[in-house]
Parts: C-alpha cells; structure tokens; sequence
C-alpha cells in the first residue's frame, strides 16, 4: 500500500506492506483522512514519532470480526490496555499505557490502509457522509470543551484562535446556549462565524476582565496571555492546543485573579456522531482543499499555509 | 509613629504621622505583625507599592465605632468598594477596585499605627493569643487550598514547597481527611510535619503521575513542573504562591494530561479564626524569631534567609 512515513526528519510518500490486524484489531481501507495540526507538529519532532501519521479518518473495514467487515466506520485514537487505572474509572483516552493514532507508537491513516483495535471504532449512521465523518475526532475534541469547561447557558464565553479547531468549538459551544464571542483576525473565520450567526470580533473590540470563560484554541504563549486579560476573576480558562514549545505563562495571575486552567484533549465520539447525525455542526464550510494521497506531499504542504482550514486527502490515485 | 516606609528602592524605618481613619475606617494600634513573602517581594518591586507594607497583623482598635474601640482585632486585606460585580457576587476580595493592605494602593502594618475599614475587621476570641491571631490571614488563605481544590477525604494529595504557607497549607489540609504527603527538603519542616503526623517525603520518594491533587507553594517554575509530574490525568494542581518571574509552564501537558491548574489566594478570616480557637491547626511552632519594630530592619533582613519561617514584629520599643 502506498503510506506517508516520517523517518523524524523527513516525511515522503512510499509504498509499505499493507499491515496484518492482530486477533482484536480490524484492517480498515481509508476513504477520507484529514490533516490536523499535531499532524504537522508531528513533522517539527512533536511526541518524537517516527512511522506514519494520521489520527482523523473515515474507512470500510475490510478485514476483522465478521459483523463489523463491510462497515463505514470512525476510530477512537487511544489505543488502551483496558486494565489500568484510568481504564477502570472509564477514563480510557487517559490510559497509563496507551498508544495513539498516527502520534504516538501507532501507525496511522495517512495510507490506504490502517489497523486499529475493534473496540475503537464506531459505525458512521447512514445519514452522515463521508466529508462530514472525517470529522468526528476534531468534533469529539471540540466537544468536549464545553464539557470540560463546565460552559452553561448562564456563561458569558470568549473564544481565542479560530482556526480548525477553533471554529468547530464555537458551534460546539454555541450548543450550550452561552453568551459567545469568537475573537477573529482573518475574513474566512469572520465570514464562517457569521454563516452561524456567531458573533465575532476582533481583541480590540473584547471588553477585558469580565468573561466567565475564555477558550484558547491558539496553542502559543499570546493565545494564554490574552486570554488572562479576557476572564473575570475566579473564571475559567480552557486550553484546547498543545503548544508548539514550552511557553511563559502567568501564573501569578492565575493565583490573583483565582482563576481556573482547564486543560482538554479528546472528546467521545457518540457524541460527535449524534450532532451530526442531527445535523448540529456544519464541518463541510470547514473544507478548504482535497487531495488524493497521491498528492499527499502537497495536500501537507498547503496545510501548513497560516489560516488553512481543514485539507482532506481521499482514497484512489 | 514609627514605621517601615518603602520608596521604591530602599525601605527604612521612618518617623511619620500617625493616620487619621475616615469615617468608615478604624485606627488600630498594631500589637503584632508577620513578615509575609510577599512583603519581601514588594522590597523587589511587585505591585509597584509605595509607602508602608505589611498586612499580616493583629491589634486593638484605639479609634473607631463606639462598639470597636478597645477590641482586639484581625483585619481582611482587600479593601472592598461594596458595590461592583465581584462584592455583589460576594466576593469582595476581587473587588474590582480594591486596594489591599500593604500590598496595593493602602498602608500596612509594619508601623505602631494601620487605618482599615471597620467592616474589614474581626474580632479575636478570648482564648486565642496575639502569637496565634497574627496568623489568621496566612492561615485564611491555607484553608482556602482545600476549597478551592475540592479537596476531600478521597484524594491523594501531595504538597510542594514546605515553608510558611506551605506548612499551614498542609495542617488545613489534614482536617480534610485527604491522604498527604509533603516533599520536604529541610531538617526544619520535616521535624514540625512529623510532630503534626504528617507524612513527608522527598521528591526522589514521591510517586509520579498518581496524586489526584498538587498544591504547589513554591512560587516558581521548578515547582510548577514537579507538579506535573505528580499529578494524575484529570487531576487538579492548586497554585497558592505569587510567582517571582513569569515562568516557562508546560500547558501541552496541561492539555495532553487534562490537569486543572487552579489559583487560590485569600481564604475567609471566620473560618480560620475558628481553626485557632478549637485548636485544629498549630501556628506558635511556625514561628522562628520576635523582634521590635525599632530592629525591623534586622527582622526583615532574618525574614529574607532561604527557608526562614515566621518573623514577627511586636510593639513597644
């Protein structure tokens, strides 16, 4: 099978035996696989991982437990051992011995095949294309901020960084039925926003010290700053993107102001499923560009332009 | 009177005139006060503070409402307006136009003579002495570790950073019925830890990424990062100490680890005034040397060694 591969210093497409599944994984043919930003951290030496990346898919399983061969399905991305700790209280993203889809230890999908273990995949329902499925990690993700942040109706909540991710939070969160403003810089974010009917503004216009939540979604060191001087005292910061180095941040005002740092990772895919079997998240609008893998050095590359939004890469050559 | 006075570079100690209250204020003559860390980090310039610091006091009330006078008293530091978003949430200690005692914008304590608002006082029990009442704020704010981390009787806790605070820190969280564990680095606090049964370790000794909660005293980065070596997926750190620098803090593994990073500042008097007089938590033990306020000079000069515990200063000559 034809598979991106990172060596840890370069990534090339190359063709690689297709992998066997083990007795508890299926052997999933990729139909769709999107290009997130650990991705592209991944190729900057993030979680040193060498093989190939990929966490975001849609695939059939074409080998595996009968009942599930022929079916469209997503896949969770903790690989877990079911038996620790944090398996036990149900927690298994959380595992103490996890691996992880295309970023630690485990192949993943940017190829036209993947395995994965069964018990991680979910059934996409019929009504939820294939454009739309390549979505529910980031969806899950995305989520799961509101969950973590504990956002109700009652919060008045600003949101940082309105990137890929940024901007499935916002409709995530718009959800709950808070107040939200989603601080913007670029016209296809504003543009998006205000297709939701979701009100965008820019740091000047933020009104400061009187959010109740604030959500960085910018994974830099700016991101964290701003949103300091955004939250009310006693508030409530979500950190939703990894940071590409280790940044200043300060704490000092976390103490004085009382405020709460929330970090959240990953989210439950029924969910993600649920909304947009519902029809709740528009992710289509998020699609800038689609690639076959063929092109997959290519597809990468304009992932990496600053403001792209989601770069899908599609089976076929 | 008599007083420590900071212009921004130096302090000394100066004659100037004793204050006169206002209407909604208290002249209290000070028996004794505490040398706070953050006294010591106005002297480096935090808060950019002018005039006289120190607001860890307690004293007897010379002018003020009839039924004041002649009480002994503690006093709260923030100086609340009463009337904006925060004290009508009933959270006057983030007043959004607060001065504080000594720290921000308001006279303190090192000197014969403090002017605070009469609401901001309390009362002393008979049975607690003056050694013990000039505890209550430091002691306020260690008992809101435990309420701001949601501390209870399941978690396993660890604390760093064993000096003033963090040994008041971890007597208040012993009444919670946590499992505790404090890394010690001296001979000092690890005798007092032992007196009080609580169990203290190294950080060799201490388990990685197993306490549901860290309470991290330390004030700097070092202290930071150890906590987040200590603490479980989705557990909790607590940060209690102003930071002298803006440190470097690794918010990917915030992420990644789903940690919630919680600020604790100023607890509530009542209830650490009720600590003292059922005797829950022992104070007198934290208390390293008395001086005068004429040797303030020498006071704060023994309050600045490393691993220092309390200093106070008393009145008279």
């Amino acid at each position: 099978m034809r598979a991106v591969i990172y060596d840890g210093q370069n990534y090339s497409l190359n063709e690689t035996p297709t992998p066997t599944p083990r007795a508890d994984e299926s052997l999933i043919r990729v139909l769709k696989t999107g290009i997130c930003n650990t991705d592209l951290e991944i190729f900057n030496g993030y979680m040193g991982f060498r093989g190939i990346p990929g966490h975001e898919f849609v695939g059939i399983v074409e080998q595996g437990p009968k009942e599930w061969v022929g079916r469209r399905v997503v896949g969770e991305i903790n690989i877990a051992d079911g038996v620790c700790d944090m398996c036990q209280r149900g927690v298994p993203s959380q595992c103490r011995h996890r691996t992880t889809l295309g970023i630690d230890r485990h192949n993943g999908t940017f190829a036209d095949y993947v395995t994965l273990v069964t018990r991680n995949l979910h059934s996409v329902p019929e009504n939820v294309s294939d454009d739309q499925a390549v979505f529910v990690e980031p969806l899950a993700a995305a989520l799961d901020v509101a969950t973590a942040g504990e956002i109700t109706a009652r919060d008045n909540v600003v949101l940082i960084g309105a990137g890929k991710l940024g901007l499935l939070a916002a409709q995530a969160l718009k959800l709950t039925g808070c107040t939200l403003s989603v601080i913007v810089r670029h016209e296809t974010p504003a543009r998006l926003l205000a297709r939701w009917g979701i009100h965008a503004i820019t740091l000047d216009q933020a009104a400061r010290n009187i959010a109740s939540a604030v959500i960085d979604c910018t994974g830099n060191a700016e991101g964290f700053a701003a949103a300091l001087d955004l939250v009310e005292p006693r508030g409530r910061i979500v950190l939703k993107s990894t940071y590409t180095s280790l940044p200043s941040a300060d704490l000092t005002r976390v103490v004085v102001d009382e405020i709460r740092v929330i970090g959240s990772r990953c989210g439950l895919f029924p969910n993600a499923l649920r909304a947009l079997e519902y029809g709740e998240i528009d992710v289509e609008s998020l699609i800038e560009a689609r690639y076959r893998l063929s092109d997959s050095l290519a597809a990468i590359a304009h992932a990496s332009c600053p403001g792209a939004l989601k770069i899908l890469m599609e089976a076929g050559r």
